[in-house]
């Protein structure tokens, strides 16, 4: 019946198209028979290769459609990011009964518990140093970088971002701080060595601690910075500065009032933080896909939401800074250099992995460009700490303003 | 009895002194006797003249102390921003039963409707133009100012603050702009004076509306600026910007969903635009006494809440900046202005009128230097919006940045 099977094929690619509307995205089927939304010039040509993965598209895209580009069962010629970007633009969430169920059951079975963060955090952090080597900048900085100008080198915007998170909450020499989820340490150590300040960073991945360690010890930094390999909930002490920059997404949302006692435990009343995070204009769980395949337990709030880590504590939310084009064009130096080191990531894992990786760097950086997610930096200081500035001037100097007291406040006895 | 009335007295001021704790303050009664906390250098004598008074205090301390104040039946002698100050910092809200179902009342009796906003804005922007000229700046901006330094005067503050706002939502020659809430209508000429762009300004303060027009038609801003005498639940036409300084305290918080659909009905998704208000760190009602004598139907959001207005149309939170102690100096300001006016306020009105808003102004700036009160500026763009630029460092620039069509976009065809 190859008349009839064509009609099905063709039917489900009409049921896809309708779905994705305007894309600007050509399909072409097993048979070669192509479909084209009217009136739209393609920036990409989207290969299907059977009509199993033409089911699975209509029933369930969100995962359908990474795990078929992942297998091969999906290919794309043309501009993978320019095509994830305007599907995003156009596609509202799956809010389907049977989609939102299955959302719901992946959190509960990836539910960020002491140990499941464990799990988590290690399925995607362990995967092997040498891998993340061959795309991060050479500090191995693994969140949105701050690009003075985007002409800037990733090397330079993400040391530019140390500086900017810094500036942000004023370090001053001898002060502490404690950093929840410290990736391989390049933050931590850039606070000890630029500002004088004795930082505890903890972390739940054995790799990245190991890593942070080793390098703190050869840079002559292991008596000013302790890499504690735990989780944020068990940070113990006080401090007077409280950092976690790319943590809050692997916070369950539920669990945030538990966040904001570990942070408020920390630096009481006097102290002060950021947070920088990945989060969205309207809340929404985070892709399925992403959760299966990359991200196990992600989550990407949005900020009336995050602020329920600051407000019970009567934190004061002192700035608020969105920077997701400068995670999108972070991610397009990322996607760059994983796509040159792509033999050498296939000499370690297979081709559905380095397929895996590329659709999850190109469709971050979409969802960035897109506006389906966004990346803010928050800061805010305890209820009777100190007021960091008197305007944000400073943070746009050519070089750091010298720590002084500042003479415009008022001074309480 | 003298005696056992001396002890009265002496239980309802020791009632007091316990509530507030260990505030540096000397509570003096009629008898001439003195009350201070065990420890303490006080900066204030609190003279309470009578037993009704210190009753009154100890029942509902929220309203009898600035109605006592008022009219006499409370003196203050020494530094009354500091003792405002110090009690704020100590003192909780009142959250027994009565003073809440008080303050629900009052929001009933005061509910921002569009007739009850015309009664509550008119009640105290139409005290007389002449009065606000008396200690307000030149320009008669009655909103937190932005002092570059602090010793900036209070003209120069008041400018400086037009500019910031301009800048932060990247004005552009030709553009509309549309106001909610414009007071004598300062920053709608200074917009269209300074970046040629055409504004329409609501409110519904008719002496404001009249000193405004008159104004736009002094400078020839006529054609470009018009001041609309209505509410800002009836804006019209559509617009590249929306502008609103110093309005969201007299919009109800179960009004914001309608405040964010006026919103997007005036930019839709490519629009832009600020908010600027009074906030806290947490959900609580707004002093009764403040509402009953100077503000009625005020509210002062926390920023989870204030979100609540941008969040259903999908708009992005780009730049949120505290500004509480640029709103405590801009209050020393006027405070200081209005204690030289003093006598000319008194031709017009009445003692009590004159203590009544000595307390105000006072308390005002107590609150925002001990932080029961914060100034936010939340700047946002719709969901298809350019990118208002690519870093904030231009909002520090010298001067403001040529406009160009920002190269680093990722540009749609």
């Amino acid at each position: 019946m190859p008349i009839f099977s064509r009609r099905i094929d063709h039917w489900l690619a009409q049921k896809i198209l309708n779905a994705i509307g305007r894309a600007p995205v050509r399909i072409v089927l097993e048979n070669g028979e192509t479909i084209v939304p009217a009136g739209v010039s393609p920036v990409a040509s989207v290969m299907i290769k059977d009509r199993r993965t033409l089911a699975e598209l209509c029933i369930d895209p969100e995962v359908a459609f990474g795990d078929a580009y992942m297998d091969g069962r999906i290919q794309v010629e043309g501009d993978l990011v320019r095509l994830l970007e305007a599907v995003d633009e156009i596609w509202p969430a799956d809010r389907r009964w049977y989609a939102r169920l299955m959302s719901q059951t992946m959190e509960f079975w990836q539910a960020n518990s002491l140990g499941g963060s464990r799990r988590n955090i290690q399925r995607h952090y362990d995967l092997g140093n040498e891998f993340y080597k061959l795309w991060l900048d050479k500090e191995l900085v693994y969140t949105c970088a701050y690009f003075p100008q985007p002409s800037a080198t990733l090397e330079e915007a993400q040391f530019a971002k140390m500086e900017h998170v810094c500036r942000k909450v004023r370090l001053q020499p001898g002060e502490t701080v404690v950093e929840a989820g410290c990736g391989w340490g390049a933050l931590a150590l850039h606070m000890a060595r630029q500002y004088g300040v004795s930082v505890r960073a903890f972390n739940i991945s054995r790799e990245q601690i190991t890593f942070a360690r080793e390098r703190a010890r050869r840079e002559g930094l292991n008596g000013q910075v302790e890499f504690v390999e735990d989780d944020y909930r068990n940070i113990t002490g006080k401090y007077d500065v409280f950092m976690s920059v790319g943590m809050l997404e692997h916070v369950d949302v539920r669990r945030y009032p538990e966040f904001g006692d570990v942070i408020h435990r920390a630096i009481g009343d006097n102290g002060r933080g950021l947070i920088h995070f990945i989060g969205r204009n309207q809340d929404a769980s985070f892709s399925r896909w992403i959760r299966k395949r990359i991200f196990p337990g992600a989550n990407a709030p949005c900020l009336r939401r995050a602020l329920e880590v600051l407000e019970p504590h009567n934190f004061s939310v002192l700035d608020v800074e969105n920077l997701r084009f400068h995670y999108a064009k972070t991610l397009e130096h990322w996607l760059e250099r994983f796509e040159k080191s792509q033999q050498r990531v296939l000499a370690r894992y297979d081709l559905p992995f380095v397929r895996a990786w590329r659709l999850y760097l190109a469709g971050s950086m979409a969802a960035f460009r897109a506006g389906t997610l966004q990346l803010f930096q928050v800061v805010f200081s305890g209820s009777r700490a100190p007021s960091l500035w008197w305007t944000r001037a400073p943070l746009y100097a050519a070089t750091p303003p010298a720590v002084e007291k500042p003479q415009w406040m008022h001074v309480m006895s």
